[in-house]
């Protein structure tokens, strides 16, 4: 399998574990995905080898490199064109998050996908994550009864610096589709397509020279059963802290809790008979392989499109939530299955 | 100094210490505070003795008793009425929380207490908890700079049954000024004055047969400083659990985050330069102990009356929010200080 890469922003290397776990894949070709990446950028990209081609444009990489799937993985504002432009000829795609930055265009990105029937699968790479996945297996197999109220945390370091691009709202679409998505995601894959509304606040005081992405955010969704979902964003993790990020999650269900630290290893069930205990957790295949798997007929993609616009939609609609101060209602969406 | 005691539920043990702490206290008077509590309630109240008058009606109780001060710990609906005779009487008053059920008769309370300068402090019991104090010291000494994103949360075990007082907003306030008081009294007493908006959700989804009382909920708060502080309450704790309650409480600021589980005993402060150490906790005086002391001039009231004010408002305002989906404005308050 050719694999092509279009940029060398963010989470780029994720295609490198499928190099060892499928068979036949190759780095085929690399472009960046606009000026402010090179060509260079890709000196030491995992699978490199002579048989690489380097483009300087995207666009005829697309064109000439005979490609199989290609990873997008640019700065947001060039995501959802180059993903475009994959899926108009019938490209299966691994691409960053979010898929676009406005709901018109992840809307054009979910209808191209399912007209040419290419994979579309955004990298929501927690979902690889041992633990997230004991978390849904024991909240789908009922342990905590029917879920009611949960909390999830993602708290990261800023670090030293941080790109121009996190800068304006150009270029940058918030920390509810930036960060937060990760814990949208795992809350859609968890519970299920069961929120209704989002009301959100966030503010950028700990870097306000980087106004476009919020230093602190807070999010309350309703469920479809009654239940709410809270959610923390923040970039206020000490340097001083052992790892650089901090996510947590809680659900609590009419029969049980479930509670997670990744940071800390923590994984605990309590229910009405027993105090907290381990729950099992299995290892994950990445994202990237499932994707690989599904093209070869080895089973379904790891995400559908729909549900790729779904969780998105939501990441967008809190971002909005967050800026204006309105409730927004999760209720009429495209992206819902029939 | 002749202690009165009007009502037999909820904390109403929470003069007991300072039956050990303040010499010559003494329980003067008892009487129930409504048709649902009989004399028999106090037969083994702390501090009774032959001494103790037993009224069946609490008006004479305070018109004849010759009291130095009242405890009101009486189901929600009788606390202001009881909290404002004794106010009228210029009796200090230790009631239950919240003090009022509505707007207008808690700011009828707070100008009684002005008016006659009668001390008016609410069982805002949780300030005596030597981890929060320790979360308090921490942050008013600037060791996690600017506080700008907090969570807390508050878990309950609702038990083998409730009294039929929670089913009906008639008799029952709403989960946010019942169990949330006290969350929003932490924040309120750790953070400042500095909230400016309240959102939030909540349902009754675990026990609809107690409509008026949530399982679950969610709040999000706008800080002054562009701050979020994010809250969860639940009545979903599973029985397994070790403890009653599970009460968290995370502060992160510009310059480090404090972090606490009263369940599990874990207070950790980390910084810029140093991962997660403990925070040091000293005894703190339960809040009646501190009263009495004040009232005989050796110390200033552990809670003024403006404050306890502020405090009920936002946790009425919080419920006024989740019950209508609408965020509340937290700016315009009477009970604010010059």
């Amino acid at each position: 399998m050719r694999l092509g890469l279009i940029g060398a922003t963010g989470h780029w290397h994720s295609y490198a574990a499928a190099l060892d776990r499928v068979p036949g894949l190759v780095l085929a070709a690399v472009a960046p995905a606009g000026p402010e990446e090179t060509v260079g950028s890709f000196d030491h990209a995992p699978g490199l080898s002579a048989d690489t081609r380097r483009f300087e444009d995207a666009e005829e990489l697309l064109d000439t490199a005979l490609l199989d799937v290609v990873q997008v993985a640019a700065r947001c504002d060039r995501i959802p064109g180059w993903t475009l432009r994959c899926l108009e000829r019938g490209l299966p795609v691994l691409a960053e998050k979010p898929l676009a930055m406005d709901l018109p265009t992840l809307e054009r990105l979910i209808r191209e996908a399912e007209r040419t029937g290419a994979a579309l699968v955004p990298m929501h790479t927690m979902r690889a994550v041992p633990e997230l996945a004991a978390v849904r297996r024991a909240v789908r197999a009922g342990a905590i009864g029917e879920p009611l109220l949960s909390f999830s945390q993602k708290s990261y370091k800023w670090g030293a610096s941080r790109p121009d691009w996190y800068r304006s709202r150009e270029t940058f679409p918030g920390l509810a589709p930036w960060a937060g998505i990760h814990a949208f995601d795992w809350l859609y894959w968890i519970l299920g397509d069961v929120f209704t509304e989002v009301s959100g606040r966030e503010g950028a005081s700990a870097h306000p020279d980087f106004p476009a992405c919020a230093s602190q955010a807070g999010f309350v969704f309703t469920m479809s059963n009654g239940g709410v979902s809270s959610v923390t964003l923040d970039y206020l993790r000490p340097e001083g802290a052992g790892s650089h990020g901090d996510e947590r999650l809680r659900v609590a269900g009419t029969r049980g809790v479930v509670e997670l630290s990744l940071a800390e290893g923590r994984l605990t069930l309590t229910t009405a008979t027993d105090g907290p205990r381990p729950v099992p957790v299995r290892p994950q295949l990445d994202l990237f392989t499932r994707l690989l798997r599904s093209l070869r007929g080895e089973g379904p993609p790891p995400i559908e499109p729909i549900e790729a616009g779904r969780i998105t939609e939501i990441a967008l609609k809190a971002q909005q939530a967050a800026e204006t101060g309105r409730a927004i209602s999760l209720e009429d969406s495209p992206f819902r299955r029939a």
